[in-house]
């Protein structure tokens, strides 16, 4: 901290946070979790390393605020489950390969999964990710019973998805029509939030 | 090494071909794909470094060789295919968590997962073994027109599921008895298999 009182912090501490931000982004994204440290984060930035922990906290806080959801769960969900119930899973289908299109949408849900499956660390850190912001929000939206279950099988669908067509790019799923994908896992998804989840045939 | 210099190998290929594979599919499960050289594994199972690769050729051989696929699915899918049609979802979920609840299925499985998530070169192999080894005899043994589609979509779920219970480890599903799990799956395996794909709602 002494050292960036002559000079270390740029002008204006919204150029700095982005540059870290940036920095962190990407080494997260292409090292993975566990090979990125604060310390090559500050120099990519070319900010004074103390500066990364001033605005960030520790290395989980920094993974969390750079890499994130694609979305605010807390915001969407409640619209999304609101209306006709037996529409709730076709519009949880669209609006997840609507995210997925973008490419901010798609970097980040991918960054989550990367980092998710490769370290332990990170897994824990998106497992409580998860947990607080989409599957806690998506089982009060779901309101049943069994609500924490079927919201952790909706992200079992929708995660596999993500794996699948943008990932390991399995065809003909990673080039078809994202709106034939999301009719395709539409029913599943309606299934998980409103179906019998112990009748194993229809 | 220099002790072993003269004749490198050890009393019996068999002894040494284990060793090599118990040392990369650690390696390969912990360090991750990119960080696994062939010669760490050599060191780490107290071999010449020339015996890795006539034994397993490259590394990609080599991490075929070791991670691989949890069955053999040329073997398995035509008889989980074969019988009543509207039974082989049922079939194929049952089946599925019956191999990831043993140790050996569980960690081969998620090593493929963990490899193909964090490296190209990874996902690419990955992609290669499951088109060849899974999706295509999957696609044959269903038989129908858009059959390739579906076999992904049938991955997607089962590798989702793979990612949620087991590696990132979403309550309650993680800890929800396996049988359960399977009928709760088993609908959507069928759809996927047999079902209606452009219709967005049952």
């Amino acid at each position: 901290m002494t050292a960036r009182a002559h000079s270390g912090r740029r002008p204006g501490d919204s150029g700095t946070r982005e540059a870290i931000a940036r920095a962190a982004r990407r080494q997260f994204a292409e090292l993975g979790y566990d090979r990125t440290s604060m310390r090559q984060v500050a120099l990519e930035a070319q900010v004074d390393p103390t500066l990364v922990s001033h605005f960030h906290g520790s290395k989980r806080q920094l993974f969390l605020s750079v890499i994130g959801l694609p979305f605010q769960p807390a915001e969407v969900l409640p619209g999304l489950l609101a209306g006709d119930p037996n529409e709730a899973g076709a519009r949880l289908a669209r609006f997840a390969l609507g995210v997925f299109e973008s490419d901010e949408g798609r970097s980040r849900a991918v960054g989550l999964i990367r980092a998710a499956t490769s370290e332990p660390e990170a897994a824990r850190v998106v497992r409580d990710l998860l947990t607080r912001e989409v599957l806690a929000p998506l089982a009060e939206g779901i309101g049943s019973d069994d609500a924490d279950y079927r919201a952790a099988l909706l992200m079992s669908q929708i995660v596999g998805l993500i794996m699948a067509r943008y990932i390991v790019e399995v065809e003909p799923l990673a080039s078809r029509e994202h709106q034939a994908v999301a009719d395709a896992i539409a029913p599943t998804l309606q299934r998980y939030l409103t179906g019998d989840l112990s009748a194993p045939l229809p």
